[in-house]
């Protein structure tokens, strides 16, 4: 891919990632045929489901009581999962109100429980992450989204290492920083994360969890929804999203050989370097106050919004893609993924630095 | 591929096809991106979406009344989400008992309403489909499973006619039988089909279905789980199974070239043959009342079951894979879907007639 890839997710990733699916499908592990078209029983398949479970404890330092799951839905269906299977109808989980998703959650939460909102930073259009917040009385869980892709907010390591030390179960949307960071992930109850940005393609959502925090629910559960049914029958209640499963597969791969530290380290020099464009410059600012600044998505606008398609023609014209902001915050938006390199984020500071010379 | 894929599912895909989803790796239609990392909202994707939903309508000839979704979570979600959204608690639906999955789908609608069992053929190992059953009074709707890919039994094409001629709303499971055959679909009031048997790879499924029949459910039903909201949503209420829904895509292209009609005629000439061989030799016996044969998957054992190992050994070194049949029945079974050529079947009765004059 001679083009850089800044979209929100579907994201980048790795080339080589990219190389072995593409082999994959002519011929998948030597069997002769492809991985479209191969039994999810067959023994080859079913290594890779489970070393890509095995794979995620590894990255993540988690106990033996955790379990990993390859799940449909997306992170949106974890929506209803959470509570249906953690909340009952008398019960209270606190939620965390910073954006789109995190709002999304509560909201479904709301269906199966009672919600105690512990902060929120509607007021502001979700331009912070607030820094304070309570729990219910009774709290049965509290529900995080450690990163808001749309918005740009992040909860940064210090502060949520400061919120997990507690004895309330964490329950934490990770879909666009999961492998970002080095962490404390037995602090979480459970943890999920749609694959498509930072560890494969769309199709496929990981379910970490800690089994201690099953059993309670007092609703009939249906099959497919059902936490426990999906662990007794090791990630494979149905034919899973193979094709994705192998991507992430092969993802959590690449992920071990750079190593999580490595990538935090990167990840770190890549959202400085990029902030420090956007503030020593005239033309950008950034939309997010600086400590809830996302070391994924970096929002910015121009001060001139007349300028707004011409930037973007610009940087598409010199191979960088996928810049333009979400509709609730407009402007721009880069993220800066794990697969992004650090030479793509020099690169397009370049850019717009060049573009701001020209304007 | 040399090697001819008689699995159940995910199964045997056009090479065409699987060439075609290989290019799109390195080079989605030209965007310079990888289909594993463009945006699901980008115009080139969204092109792929709405393109296959508007082939499934055409291949089915269905009225402008019908929407077609591509949704995650397996034919095994359509179990909880199709009475979810049309059976209320003191409704009554009907279900045909005629295999494992057939048994799930009633078995999960009993969380939500009454379930009356049209009819069942459990007591006989489900080796055939009832000529008789009865529909409850006051009835919501009959579900079917049209083709049992374990048992392999179908309900036969002027059976099936029959069956549908009802006010009614029928409800179907056409997960391995889908685009197999024509039918007047407009009698059908929700269709539903995982991909990965006849049109796609795993990661997706098809719900096709009436908007006549939403609108009377009295439960609040979660975001993801609602027929209404992805329909307002155009199937993007999240992100997609993308590259899931680009091989379906595909295939329903490569359907649309062979034309369903010249398919169902093969498909009509392939099982004739193979039962034929079967029903011919002293070594092979069919498990399937003969009026209730699929000609989607092919189900025998072997007269001398010693000989089983050797069997399945044998085809394997002549490259004809995925005849094991399911632990359900034991045996053999042999798939034989839609990407199956005629030519593949003529090996398959090759092997089996060697092995047979060898044994």
């Amino acid at each position: 891919m001679s083009k850089l890839n800044f979209f929100s997710g579907p994201a980048v990733l790795p080339d080589s990632v990219m190389q072995q699916a593409a082999d994959a499908i002519h011929n998948f592990d030597n069997t002769g045929l492809s991985i479209l078209e191969i039994s999810h029983r067959s023994k080859q398949f079913v290594k890779v489901m489970d070393e890509a479970r095995a794979l995620v404890k590894e990255l993540m330092g988690l106990d033996a009581n955790y379990e990993v799951l390859f799940l449909h839905g997306g992170a949106l269906s974890q929506f209803h999962m959470v509570p249906m299977n953690l909340l009952n109808a008398n019960e209270t989980a606190s939620y965390f109100d910073t954006g789109t998703w995190a709002h999304g959650a509560l909201t479904e939460a709301k269906l199966f429980g009672n919600v105690h909102i512990a902060c929120s930073s509607k007021d502001k259009n979700y331009t912070y992450i607030p820094r304070e917040y309570n729990i219910a009385t009774g709290n049965k869980y509290l529900h995080l989204t450690s990163n808001n892709t749309i918005y740009g907010t992040q909860i940064n390591t210090p502060y949520l290492n400061q919120i997990i030390d507690t004895d309330t179960p964490i329950v934490c949307d990770m879909s666009s920083d999961i492998f970002s960071r080095q962490l404390n992930y037995n602090k979480f109850a459970l943890i999920y994360a749609g694959a498509q940005k930072n560890a494969g393609a769309a199709g496929t959502t990981m379910v970490i969890l800690n089994k201690d925090i099953l059993g309670t629910a007092k609703r009939p559960i249906p099959k497919m929804l059902d936490y426990s049914r999906h662990i007794g029958a090791d990630s494979m209640l149905n034919t899973p999203s193979v094709f994705a499963v192998y991507v992430s597969y092969l993802t959590l791969k690449w992920i071990k050989e750079q190593g999580v530290a490595n990538l935090q380290a990167a990840n770190q020099r890549k959202a400085d370097k990029l902030y420090a464009a956007i503030d020593g410059s005239s033309l950008y600012k950034g939309t997010v106050e600086k400590d809830s600044r996302s070391q994924m998505n970096v929002c910015f606008l121009l001060n001139d919004e007349t300028l707004n398609d011409k930037f973007n023609a610009y940087a598409e014209q010199h191979d960088v893609l996928g810049l333009k902001g979400h509709r609730s915050v407009g402007g721009f938006r880069a993220s800066i993924y794990n697969a992004m390199p650090e030479s793509g984020v020099d690169t397009l500071i370049e850019v717009m630095k060049e573009f701001e010379r020209m304007a």
